[in-house]
Parts: structure tokens; C-alpha cells; sequence
């Protein structure tokens, strides 16, 4: 990084709080510091902002460059400034967050980066900073998404059941649905578009598929609405 | 400010967007600079976080600073980095908001600032840097909040009839509600406490006092809600 005299300012960084969706659980992207501070601790991807670089800009390159995880689409989360949340200077984060399905990613580690995983969301392993504080609040943000603007599109296949989609909440969400109260309000979105398939191969009573209304979808994307879970 | 040897990084400011209500519209507080870059031109108020200085404090501090308004509430709105937006070199800010009564507030312009003033916030003079971007978001930030979340506890009498209810959100979202729909509407949250007052000292039939229901509201603000507005 090129030196300069210039008028102290507080260092610039961000971070990236990658939410990953299995068959089992919502997970949450860390890596192991290889460096001080926090060496050996997990903690977010993410580093320092460049010089002409979007925060956006650096937050993709810095998850590219630590966990190989490239081509996701990151929406800005939370600017974190608090001047002791660094133990070497006054470092300012620009948070940004994502949801993704594990199965189409694969994560190495590199760079800063001893190591690269999934952990599970609700229960991660210490981290370093105020990472959990972040991560706390994209749980949180995440959450509220759900409720006014569909989700899940990307998430799932073309076509899919009503279980499936009930899954998928019930990840997001940590918490058990109702299944007759969620078909009630998730065809209430007016979202959902039954098709004339049933599931194949399956051993019990094959069951509707649905897809998404690609228009009215990108309209409540766009206008939000509520869907109380 | 203390100038030293560092590596290059990008600088680091605030911007203010603070609304306005008074009877007639819904206003936004701007500045006009006094120094290049942009010297003349009107802008939201803001300026250079200090090291050791949390972006909410340095947004408090500029706003005070600049136009003596102090006391309110800021929310954090986004933060703004992209390269070529300060013509001066690469600066990243990060943009509050807040929405406050005119009436309560007195504005004058100091530091930086050669005048201070309320402007109509869909309607604002040609403005500085991509102040004009910022402003856009904010008002498309106020117009969700006021779909999920209670606004005007803070912006109203304390006993208010529903016209001057419906007067405040026709401000926000800047068109004109059905009469009708909207008290349904409005009376369906289970926010609103009829009380057994009326209004006092009106030429034409008095209308019906009510109270924002206090417990319901800090339920509603944090859990959000949907109003079809």
C-alpha cells in the first residue's frame, strides 16, 4: 500500500457477513485469522478498502481473495465506526451481507486466511472485533427481509413444493412454522404459481409444484409487502 | 487537523439529511457552501470524521456545527463510496437521516456554511456533489419506514384528530390519500386510542381527539408492521 502524509483520518475497511443455506441450517461464512490482531480467532472476510475502490468493490474482492467465493450479489449491511472496536486504531467497517446456497459455492482458504468454512449462524465460534455484533445484526436483518420482501427465489429450484419453501423459512427464521398458516399466507403473496406437476420419485403422495411469478415477484422485490411469520 | 505519514486510504465524511414537516410540505435542511469544491452551491450538511470520532457523533457535531440544530434523532441511511463523487479525491460518507418538526427546531448557518435553510425535499435546488442521489434515497427510505414502522409519535400533538394524522403521512409519501381507506386502515393497526376529548375551538363540528396506544408503538417499531398506504 502506497505511503502518504496526509491529515489523519480513520482507517477504512469492510465486511462480509455471507449467510449459507443447507439442508440442515443457516450458516455463516468465517475464516481463521492467520494474523494479529485476533490470530487464530474467526471472524468475517473482509479487509481494508483501497484507494479508488467502491466499498462494495473491495468487500467482493477481499471475500474472492480470503475464500474463493466469487460472482454474489452483496447488499450493504451497516456502517461500523465505533473508534474501540479495533485494538490498533480508529478503523471504520462498511458491512455488507448475502444469501447463498452452499451447494453451488465452494470456499477455499488464502490470502489472510488460515482457514475457510461454514459455521452454523446462531451458534458461531468466538469471534474476533465486533463480529458477532455485526453478525447479530444481519441475523436481524435478515429476518425482517423475510417479512417484507419475498426471498428464496435464487435459493431454490425452478420448480418447487410448498415444503421446500416452508424449509427454507423455517432456516432463515431458526423457528418452526405452522404449515396450514404458512399456505395460507404464502398463496395469499399471490406470489406463487401452481404448476401442473407433481414431484417425482418420491416413496409418499407426490406433492403440487409451485414456481415463482417472476413479475409480481420483482414488483414486491421492488414495493415490499408483509408477510407475517 | 494533525497531519502524518500513513498509507494512503480514502477520507472519510458524513452527510445529514434531515426532513422537515411544517403544515404545508415536507422539507429538507440544506446549506449553502461556502468553500470550493462547489462554492455557492447548496448541500446537505456534513463534513470530516476526526479519528477517535464515531460517524453518528461526527454527524451530530457537523449538523450543530454547521446550522445549530441539535438533539435529534439520527438513523444511519447508507454509506456512499464510490470513487468520483468528491471531484477532490476519493471520499466515502457515511449518510444519516432524521425527520423532525420545523416548528420545534431553529435553524442558523455557521462554520462552512454561508446560509441555512428549509427546501421543499422533492423539489430542491441544484445540490453538490451526489447530494441529489443521497437525497433520493432518503426519501425512499422515509417512504418504506412509513409502511412498516409507526412514524409521527414524535411529530404530532399529543392528542391529534385523524385528519391530522392523514395530513402528516399525505406530507411523507407526497400524495393524497382516500379519507376513508386511510382511517380503516389506520384504526386496524390497533395503534390509535380514541380518547373522550374532542377538539376545542373549531368553527366546524369538532372532531374526535386520539393518543398513540405508547406500548403497542415500541412493539410495532420494532417488530414493523404492514399499512397499505
Amino acid at each position: 500500500m502506497p505511503y502518504t502524509y496526509q491529515y489523519a483520518r480513520p482507517a477504512l475497511t469492510v465486511d462480509c457477513v455471507v449467510f449459507g443455506l443447507d439442508d440442515e441450517d443457516l450458516k455463516v461464512l468465517l475464516i481463521q485469522r492467520k494474523n494479529d490482531p485476533f490470530a487464530g480467532r474467526w471472524a468475517l472476510p473482509g479487509g481494508f478498502v483501497d484507494v479508488g475502490e467502491a466499498p462494495e468493490q473491495a468487500a467482493r474482492r477481499e471475500l474472492q481473495e480470503e475464500t474463493g467465493l466469487e460472482k454474489i450479489y452483496l447488499e450493504q449491511l451497516y456502517t461500523f465506526g465505533e473508534p474501540g472496536r479495533d485494538p490498533r486504531e480508529h478503523v471504520v467497517s462498511v458491512a455488507h451481507y448475502a444469501l447463498v446456497n452452499i451447494g453451488s459455492h465452494r470456499v477455499r482458504a488464502a490470502d489472510d486466511a488460515r482457514h475457510a468454512g461454514w459455521f452454523p449462524a446462531r451458534r458461531p465460534p468466538p469471534l474476533a472485533f465486533d463480529h458477532k455484533k455485526i453478525l447479530r445484526m444481519a441475523l436481524q436483518r435478515l429476518r425482517g427481509k423475510v417479512r417484507w420482501q419475498p426471498i428464496g427465489f435464487e435459493l431454490l429450484p425452478r420448480r418447487f413444493t410448498l415444503s421446500q419453501l416452508q424449509r427454507l423459512y423455517e432456516t432463515v427464521l431458526g423457528a418452526e412454522l405452522d404449515k396450514r398458516n404458512f399456505r395460507r399466507r404464502v398463496l395469499k403473496t399471490g406470489l406463487l404459481v401452481e404448476t401442473d406437476q407433481t414431484q417425482q420419485d418420491v416413496a409418499h403422495r407426490a406433492a403440487r409444484l409451485y414456481r415463482f411469478d417472476q413479475r409480481k415477484y420483482k414488483r414486491l422485490l421492488k414495493e415490499g409487502f408483509h408477510f407475517e411469520v
